[in-house]
């Protein structure tokens, strides 16, 4: 007891309820992209949990909406997804009837990806909703020059 | 085969060595936060690949040598890591002799982390690793000032 109560009153003994020295973690790139990227998505993910998407499945349905008829294998690429969690996410979609595979004219072993009628309905609801969430994050940012700047940053580490 | 001439002559039609339209995408933040993440933590896995050191491993360590003797709670709570994993990533750590886990003085119930002797030798070399890939980084960014914006931007929005 007396022990536990001198260590609790020494200036270098461990105190339960003091702020922990975070500086050298938290000054990591590698660890606050982690937690800014973790911070979107969590946000993202209650924004669009009603119509059960996810961020992927998100720039997945955006992609193939402006690039109608592509490859699976070019647009999992470009998204930077492996192949067999292309194949799953894609298989997903048209489950619920948003995307088509459809073979490609030009080499009948690839798919060629399209949204569906009803993917490109959901996505002008996803896109409306997407939309509120990107105004939110340039408010939490201090500005569109904020955004753009914080956008240009990230693609000198891709 | 004349439809398929047809299509890929077509201005409109899908050319299947054209680059995508990847605009919509790749301007989303999260999307773009992701991406940049993915390209850091390859990065770091590939430097810490021969220490067996993952990036959330780095992040512990880092934060009980700045903190000996708090509580495991507290370390997880800081980091945004749930119990559970991070009870099995302490686990691993223990098991290579690089961190103990001792009882508190203040709660019997609780744990208070410390680093071995072992595992404090094992941070100063993953640290000297760890300042040539932030310094990549900063190249990579355009220099100190670009890094401390991004860092400034990120914080935003955590």
């Amino acid at each position: 007891m007396t022990m536990s109560r001198a260590r609790k009153s020494s200036p270098s003994g461990p105190e339960a309820d003091a702020a922990l020295k975070t500086d050298a973690t938290t000054s990591i790139v590698g660890y606050r992209l982690r937690r800014a990227q973790l911070s979107v998505f969590q946000k993202f993910i209650a924004v669009f949990e009603e119509l059960k998407l996810r961020p992927a499945d998100y720039s997945v349905l955006v992609l193939i909406d402006d690039n109608p008829g592509r490859k699976q294998t070019e647009i999992a690429e470009v998204l930077g997804i492996k192949r067999a969690n292309f194949v799953t996410l894609v298989h997903g979609l048209e489950q619920r009837g948003l995307v088509e595979r459809i073979p490609s004219l030009e080499d009948k072993r690839a798919n060629a990806l399209h949204l569906t009628t009803a993917g490109q309905n959901f996505l002008r609801l996803a896109k409306s909703r997407h939309r509120a969430l990107e105004d939110e994050i340039v408010t939490q940012l201090g500005g569109t020059e904020a955004r753009a700047l914080l956008l240009a940053l990230l693609d000198r580490l891709i």
